[in-house]
């Protein structure tokens, strides 16, 4: 048996991490890694820290040299070396040497494609001063600006990326303008856990605007389409990314309908000698079964591991893919996994919906932290479809549990029976993912009903009465416009004192609401629960 | 229909989450609840911080007074009212109020037992003068003792709430002794997994004795059984609890080998009228089936709202018990799910062990942490059995993420494809708990065979030989005695000059390893990984 020769288009990521894994299994193969751009093995989610001097030297970016992978793995990196086209037929990829100009032709028994995804530039008027960042050559072309030192900065766009790069502008001290076509930051979360991302912004300095987009870049302003005008020295876009699929296209391999390679579940492309990963590629989505683009680095190097594991003869088959995700902004932690509920909702799918704000361990020691929980679950089989949350300590724990609880198969109520870890400085005797699988398991017996934030306008139009459990106290800070208030511990005297008609309760966060619910039904009166209390219905309507 | 009559004995963890929940199903039952302590509904579990200053205000650790429980849930809270005996006949408890000396029969429809677990004191001279710390009374007693100003304090047994209070007593500024009977600290570890909080506490000053056990308590000193004497002006004993089940063994009740109270996974007793919940009562155990005490927090909660699901009817079962916990430790936070490798091989289970020692989050980015983690594993089944953890920031959390997936049925190979929230300050890439599952992985295809720390003496008196594939610089810092250094990258170079016979590798933490095994297989070499690398060997000898 000759030795295999496999080549391996880009090298970060998915690239990479196929690579070095081919090796692990097969020791005798010729391993070619093609990588454009000038570096490999780079840190690219570590980027904006750089830029924002969190991370100090440039050198810590570049976890891997063509050198060291030399060494370690044997294996032929080439830098600033384009793959420029493939001729399936010929199981050959032209070569160009980007440096010198040469071009040559590499042969292969498999090659594996990870070329990653380009940032969308949207064309305008001065677009070319629009900075985007992916690898280690952009990043030096913004550290050459932020040298020179502008005082200004404009990020477009408010999804994970562009709020990282917000708050390291911040970071180095420049005034920053976020500009977001949509009508909330993180547009794969839901509104209502959004809002709270904005306020920290604005309470930072940073001016939010929302609903608008940039349609012209001057030297050092920009125009919005709201007509105003926003400083604009150093202007950076990240309004998403599109998988990389040039040469696919061009050699004629299918592309999905989201824009992506299309791959089997183990990775091959629609040509049996051509594997593809990473975020050039559509994963199956676990929720819904459908394509879908998912463009984060676990799965890139995941699936490259695995796309090594098929070239090598191993029997392999990639998992759906959930997309979790989290982003560290200005002391607050924001993470989801699964599908938010818009777009469940948009699909049609009947949900049920659930908001907590517990804190990150027990109130009675040091520290604690209130964050939001959202848990979005199938309402006929319980089946958990998404989770997000937002606050400070521990936040990034409960979404990696639910994530796991979700690829293990675990119901939404089945969340009430882990067993995670509890001392008084990391979480409480019931931890804020049981307390989900409590109050998922109330909805599940139809204990108590529930309503989300969105619909209290319409049911309170069509008759139903809002009652305030919280105290005159908490009243008086704040309360929802044509709410009465009753507190819970007078409820079981003055029951007779409520108006007729389906009874709507709210708490702060829907702990005291849940068993106002239930005192009133063993009452003789329908009542539902506003979902969330107080504090989601305030960060919904805000 | 007249109104039920619920009683409950026991108003803490258990008791009142049985309690509270009744009332949200049963808002006309009489629910009477039999405290003989002084206070219902504590934090146990911060009584030490409390003692340590770290809680400042005795009432933040009464989370609930008889008061509050009336007002919001009618409950007829009785406290310092001990129950004394049980007339399972005519469903009658015999009560007693402590301050009064009055007795009286309470009827009941159900009757719930939470009396929880007493602290084993063993008897010796001067015993009398070891406070142990169980509740109010007792911490209490303990800051009497501390506003003394003690200047040394001796603290029985290493356990997890023996630790904790050596911390607060630190924190206090008292000299501390720690004595254990056991070889090592926190015995539900394996040892190799303890041995960093022994060194952490031997850094903090604290006089940490280990194999030896007090036999005499003088004034203010302590005899061992060594023959040694060390100071101890005051006393801790935390040598374990034992379950309350005087009530239970007075009525009849079945109690198990183990010595707590025998429930069904409806958690009644033996008899039909009676549950009982908490620490007085035996578990299933998850990983082996069979009965076992589990003295924690959450379980007591999460039992005492099943038990009142059942008695209002409610068709439910208790899940088998994990028994996951936590310690926060001077800046460590350790913590363990299922069973430790010890035992495991006590019982003869064919089992995989698998060490790492990952960063808490990206090395790039600043205050990544190393940690150490294990994961135990059934080596035909590949089911999780146990994991621990030892580190810093996100132990807890991948302690949780193990848990969860022990408790979704995943296998330690799954643990690869988890899709765990990733930006660069809150994990890697491959989170830990995937790269187990990478390790997993390996082990389950026969890529990568390892041998454990204590297994390398046999394997070297045997004949293998052992190569160290860590730098020169490394080596020069500390080997294992008897290893030959031959540099990762320089194997394929010099792999001739390896001794005959089979090769064990080892690096740092056992990743080198894994390549360096790769590598020599398939240069025909017959080798395998120590696992953990030299960390986890260094642990293990010390
Ligand atoms: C600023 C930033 C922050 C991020 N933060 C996070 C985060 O916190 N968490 C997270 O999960 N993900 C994050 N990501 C996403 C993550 O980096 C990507 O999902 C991952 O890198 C995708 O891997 P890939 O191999 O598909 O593509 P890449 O890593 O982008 O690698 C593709 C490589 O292929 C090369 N290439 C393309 N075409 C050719 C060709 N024809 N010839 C030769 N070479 C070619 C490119 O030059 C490129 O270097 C971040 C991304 C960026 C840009
Ligand atoms: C110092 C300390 C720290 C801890 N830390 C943690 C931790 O960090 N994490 C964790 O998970 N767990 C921890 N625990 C354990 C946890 O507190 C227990 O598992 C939990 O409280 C058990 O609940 P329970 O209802 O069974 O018993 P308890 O909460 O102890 O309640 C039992 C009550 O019953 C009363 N009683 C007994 N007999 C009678 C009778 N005949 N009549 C009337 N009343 C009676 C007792 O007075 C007692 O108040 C800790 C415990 C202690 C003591
Ligand atoms: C780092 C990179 C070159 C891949 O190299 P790699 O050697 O495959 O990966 P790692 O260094 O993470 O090591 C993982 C290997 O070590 C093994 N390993 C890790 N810890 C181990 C331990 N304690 N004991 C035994 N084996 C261990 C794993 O099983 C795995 O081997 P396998 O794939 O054969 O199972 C590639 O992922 C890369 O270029 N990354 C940078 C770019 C990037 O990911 N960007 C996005 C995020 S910023
Ligand atoms: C606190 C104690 C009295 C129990 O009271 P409780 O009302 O049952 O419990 P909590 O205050 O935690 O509230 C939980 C309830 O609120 C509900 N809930 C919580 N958050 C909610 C939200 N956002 N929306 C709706 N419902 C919510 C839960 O579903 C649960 O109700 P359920 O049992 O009917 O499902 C009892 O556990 C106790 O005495 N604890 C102290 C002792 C102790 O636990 N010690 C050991 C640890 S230190």
């Amino acid at each position: 048996m000759t030795s295999k020769r496999y080549l391996i288009i880009g090298g970060v990521a998915g690239g990479m991490s196929a690579a070095t894994r081919l090796r692990r299994l097969d020791e005798h193969a010729d391993i070619i890694v093609l990588e454009r751009g000038g570096h490999v093995s780079f840190a690219n989610c570590g980027l904006p820290y750089y830029l924002g001097g969190v991370i100090e030297e440039r050198s810590s970016l570049l976890l891997q040299t063509p050198a060291s992978l030399g060494s370690r793995f044997n294996l032929d990196v080439r830098v600033r070396t384009e793959a420029v086209a493939i001729d399936r037929e010929a199981q050959t990829v032209l070569v160009r040497d980007l440096v010198t100009g040469e071009e040559s032709t590499e042969a292969y028994d498999a090659l594996v494609l990870s070329p990653g995804a380009t940032p969308v530039r949207p064309p305008m008027p001065g677009g070319d001063r629009m900075l985007t960042l992916r690898d280690i050559d952009d990043v030096d072309r913004a550290m050459a600006e932020l040298e020179v030192a502008p005082r200004t900065a404009l990020v477009i766009g408010a999804g994970f990326i562009g709020l990282e790069m917000v708050e390291n502008l911040v970071h180095r001290g420049l005034d920053v303008t976020l500009v977001e076509l949509g009508d909330q930051v993180l547009p794969p979360l839901d509104p209502e856990m959004a809002a709270p991302v904005a306020d920290r912004l604005r309470d930072a300095g940073v001016d939010v605007r929302l609903g608008t987009q940039v349609t012209e870049l001057h030297s050092d302003t920009a125009l919005l389409s709201d007509g105003t005008t926003v400083p604009a020295e150093f202007v950076l876009g990240s309004i998403g990314v599109r998988p990389d699929t040039t040469l696919a296209v061009a050699a004629g391999l299918e592309v999905g309908e989201r824009g992506g390679i299309r791959v089997g579940d183990d990775l091959r492309t629609s040509d049996p000698h051509i594997w593809a990963i990473g975020d050039a590629v559509e994963k199956v989505d676990a929720v819904t079964g459908e394509h879908r683009l998912v463009a984060l680095a676990g799965l890139a190097n995941r699936h490259g591991r695995l796309a090594a594991d098929v070239i090598a003869g191993r029997d392999i088959r990639v998992r759906d893919a959930l997309g979790t995700a989290v982003v560290g902004l200005m002391g607050l932690t924001i993470a989801t996994t699964g599908w938010p509920e818009k777009l469940l909702r948009r699909v049609g799918r009947e949900i049920r919906v659930i908001h907590t704000h517990p804190a990150s361990h027990t109130g009675y020691y040091p520290g604690a932290e209130q964050m939001a929980l959202k848990l979005v679950v199938d309402a006929d089989t319980d089946e958990i479809l998404g989770a997000q949350g937002i606050g400070g300590d521990g936040v990034d724990k409960r979404i990696d549990v639910i994530a796991t609880a979700m690829a293990g198969g675990l119901t939404a109520s089945d969340l009430a029976d882990l067993e995670l870890a509890y001392a008084p400085q990391f979480s409480s005797a019931k931890d804020p993912v049981n307390m989900l699988g409590y109050v998922a398991l109330n909805a599940v017996e139809g204990l108590t009903p529930s309503i989300q934030w969105h619909e209290l306008d319409a049911a309170m139009a069509a008759g139903d009465v809002l009652v305030d459990v919280r105290t005159p106290g908490e009243v008086a800070a704040g309360a929802i416009p044509g709410s009465i208030n009753v507190p819970l511990d007078e409820i079981r005297a003055r029951v007779d004192e409520l108006p007729a008609g389906r009874l709507i309760v709210h708490c702060k966060v829907g702990q005291r609401g849940h068993t106002a619910v239930r005192l009133l039904a063993q009452l003789g009166r329908e009542a539902v629960n506003l979902d969330g209390g107080y504090l989601t219905w305030q960060a919904g309507e805000s």
